[in-house]
């Protein structure tokens, strides 16, 4: 098993620089999965996620009905699953089974890992408010997870119309920012 | 003038990446930025994008009264300056001034466009029911701009502690998303 426990604290980092995520679910025994790029941080610590998702997926009911989901983030290599999976719905089709993805379970939330993906975060919905108007859920990160065997992954961040930009190099530069 | 209209239905495909933006305002005739990465889209057309400004920020109480602010996208030369600009307060320093950045004119509201950044989004405050709790501002675009003098612009996307990834290469696969 190469899943490590990533610290709480750092879920931040991951998220901030915008990936593509897989968010799965699982109600009445069925997991799904969908594609999504609507996520922003809230808080640090613990980890907050903001994201919205749309009536018309059939993750919406999953994750209005279990209040569970896993985000998961998918390396550049699995650009083409990722936009498979945007592109049909759960309503139809096993996803996992599809798109030849490993369901893992995961430690806090029934919803499963996605075991291609180097970073998973388990989430419980914790704030509703904005979800009549804007489809907006807060998501409380209650465990991480990282893939030690992918070293260096390369997100993939949506420029619309199935053009994704793929992370390049990282630069650093002294600051006091978080 | 190289700032041309950008297609507000089109807005979205700045923000998906995620990119680290600057957010300008303007409160008692004063300029600010603040540096910002807690952001994500809302809705497509008319744009919303909410986003997650900490009360110690000295921007949180100009955007707060003028319900007015733009969201600049710098490019990678930007970088320092972005640094720079999270790791001093608005509260003791003119920013563009200590930056040499150009505070240009906006159409629609009284914040300035930050002149060395390759798109900009002027932004009216829609709804303000989870700052309380969250510091979460929900903002719709009113209109956007884009420098037609900067081609292929890379953005800057923050890893945390000063870490930039800078986008990279750009892929495109054929998908139905929006």
């Amino acid at each position: 098993m190469t899943k490590k426990t990533f610290p709480l604290s750092k879920v931040y980092r991951l998220l901030e620089p915008g990936p593509v995520l897989l968010l799965s679910t699982s109600h009445k025994d069925k997991p799904n999965i969908m594609t999504m790029s609507w996520q922003t941080m809230m808080e640090f610590e613990p980890p907050l996620v903001g994201c919205v998702i749309s009536g018309r997926n059939h993750s919406f009911e999953a994750l209005t009905k279990t209040k569970e989901c896993v985000l998961n983030i998918p390396s550049a290599e699995l650009a083409q699953q990722v936009v498979g999976i945007g592109n049909c719905s759960g309503s139809k089709v096993d996803k996992f089974k599809k798109f030849k993805l490993t369901a893992l379970p995961a430690s806090q939330v029934a919803a499963p890992m996605i075991g291609e993906c180097f970073a998973h975060l388990e989430c419980k919905v914790v704030d509703t408010r904005m979800v009549n108007k804007y489809n907006f859920f807060v998501l409380e990160v209650v465990k991480a997870w990282i893939d030690s065997a992918q070293k260096n992954p390369r997100t993939l961040h949506h420029r619309g119309k199935g053009q994704f930009m793929l992370a390049g190099e990282t630069i650093k530069i002294p600051s006091r920012m978080a």
